[in-house]
């Protein structure tokens, strides 16, 4: 595991940027599994900079690796929504390059994964509640691939006001997620953390204990892990 | 994952046996963690048989990757002096290929793997209690990198019978072992599983759920992770 | 570059076919040039037993790296026949792992290969002009891809005479093969050399000069070189 | 081999910055020939400004691949000197992680580097003879290790004004040099050209022929050659 604390966010998201520009720059195909979300916004900004109309990416092939489909919306969900207002729209990422994780074809993605030669990179953020991707606390096992994850209960108001902007007519009745099993496969992992509120979350990650009810603990186990933080995120670390 | 299922032992001892050497023939330094005990036997003699003499695996080097030291005896302990006997003497391993972990070093054991450019393999057997390497249930906690284990309580009696021939006087305060972080940060591993009395243990490394009362469980979650069973220990998977 | 020097043939038979099957052993898709001709029988014999009714060697992929095809005939060529008598058909090769290179299409093998991942392996043999896969001395040029080559002149009973059993009948005008600059795109290279008619080509192999007049001397500069050769072979060595 | 043509010079510094760094960020130590000279100005300063007063770069180990000792005058040489005063000392390089090829090592170089876990990347300029590194159109063949050419005759002119400001009384008897074959030993290789005076060798690395009289004809032949110019350099090309 290889730990990197930069002076604040701005940092952190330009050398971040510099990490998955790493990836995309080598000479064969690169499979990226890429996080939506708040964290990446200043990251997407320089790689999009460095990407955009440019032909020597076209090697790169992108996945998302959750999505909340919109209730009686057919078509994109909430993360390949975001992925493209952040990423795919300004950097001109072609629709071929684009492998999309949806409701629909989530029981092959593993299947299909492995069939493209595996994930290179997934690129994750960090929730403070310990969550990585879609497995939040009490909804994935560790040894769970991709998975569907079933809205109920306190995971609407989470969904709605996360992910909907509030919006309860939006909300559908699950969502799918590449579970831990599915993300360990990957060959390298990159996890990007900012602020304070991670602190805590940021700190089991690094020093443990392994559990369930801190999903990305587990994410400390593998063999390829670089974490990305800034100095307000790493505050706890011993 | 991938899972190899065998006849028996004298497949999974000769198909083991293959891919170790194949490990063993890259044309770079290789390092390697391998196993004592009695699964592995049939694996060595061919091992030993393909390279008793051979100049051309002069750049493998062998860690051990736990310790049972002798009380009142210094110099090897139980797990060195096994692996001389199964591999190390009959093959001919020079010295300086040997890299020993002991109750001395194991402090520094992370960290200079680390600086010798990290395992490339480690190969592993599995305990009918689901433990790996010296992680017993009940010793070690995944997030825990190499480190000595008291031998006390039940312990005890599992390290007498299990490794010290039913000789109380010889059973140390502690042993050491590469915990589960250790194991999981080299490049790839080797599960080799015999006999209907692993079978429930081996369902649980394939199948989940993750849990430290099965330590091999989490080996699941790596990402290069080959397992050869024979048909007997393979018998409980679904 | 790695040299293993063996004592004969027989061995130098097993310790090319422990290389294979670790390269085959791999947990991932495998993707893999062989060579046809008398030098791998031995290696094949081995390699068939390890393989033979074994499921787990299902994503190793075979590609031919020259077709010389039959006047007259459609179909298998040269090679392939030699391929499916030597190992595919032995060694129960599904027909799907089999990526035949033929004078149809070897204008695309090499994006072909490249689309496909690119090949692991390339196992050769050498000849006593120092040619390698289908680049004899004046046929192609260290720069050329896949390339078709003309059968005229004295190359006719070359080909006559070392692949088609002296009859003149089955002669076709042109054969095609990987160039050298398709065979160095490999991530790794084994060549295997048996027999003091092959000494002063290995030379040059092993201690150059570079020369197209000894085609296989570029084989040298790939950054994964392993050759296996017996000591007749490797006489003439300084 | 990947191809990248940039709109310019500013562009390709850019770009190649973003290369090194990549290598630089991966998350195991990392072995760097680089080099000195006018073409890589603006990727150092890129470079710089990302890896000055950053503690994540620690394992980034920096090798010369050739040098020029200045006549009457212990100590670095011109390759060193200049690499310190485009990239090691504004960059903050501990003096610990510059591993030097000098007059009194060189004979150790290939196998120290060996030792070290081989060179995971190699990235130098192109002349506008063809030359690469030390290897000048006459002075080393494709199958020289690093090695060291005396300065004489034609030479003497193109060292004094290529690299000595035009001062005879500084020019040695010799320079040392790794040779094509070292070179194309490292796991990847960049180039990077600017300029038309470059169009026409880079016209003969990228499409042939392999000739020692353009020495950099050879790197075509690497499995994973990186090309990263400018369009003035790529004009010539098919």
């Amino acid at each position: 595991m290889k730990l990197i604390i930069t002076e604040d966010y701005t940092e952190m998201s330009r050398v971040a940027a510099q990490h998955l520009l790493g990836y995309m720059s080598q000479p064969h195909q690169v499979n990226l599994a890429i996080t939506a979300g708040n964290t990446p916004k200043g990251m997407y900004e320089h790689v999009t900079e460095a990407v955009k109309g440019k032909p020597w990416y076209q090697h790169c092939y992108f996945y998302n690796f959750d999505e909340i489909p919109f209730r009686h919306k057919p078509g994109d969900g909430v993360t390949v929504t975001n992925l493209r207002k952040l990423f795919f729209t300004p950097a001109g990422i072609d629709e071929a390059n684009i492998r999309k994780l949806t409701l629909d074809n989530f029981r092959e993605h593993d299947a299909r994964i492995a069939a493209e030669g595996g994930l290179d990179l997934v690129l994750m953020g960090l929730g403070a509640d310990g969550h990585f991707c879609g497995n939040l606390p009490g909804t994935t096992r560790f040894h769970e691939l991709t998975t569907e994850v079933p809205i109920e209960g306190a995971m609407v108001d989470i969904v709605v006001h996360g992910e909907l902007g509030g919006d309860y007519s939006l909300v559908p009745d699950s969502y799918v997620t590449m579970g831990p099993k599915s993300i360990m496969a990957a060959k390298n992992l990159i996890l990007i953390v900012s602020g304070e509120g991670k602190a805590q979350a940021l700190k089991q990650v690094l020093e443990g204990p392994v559990s369930e009810t801190v999903p990305a603990s587990v994410l400390q186990l593998h063999p390829s892990l670089t974490v990305i933080a800034d100095k307000a995120a790493a505050s706890a670390l011993a």
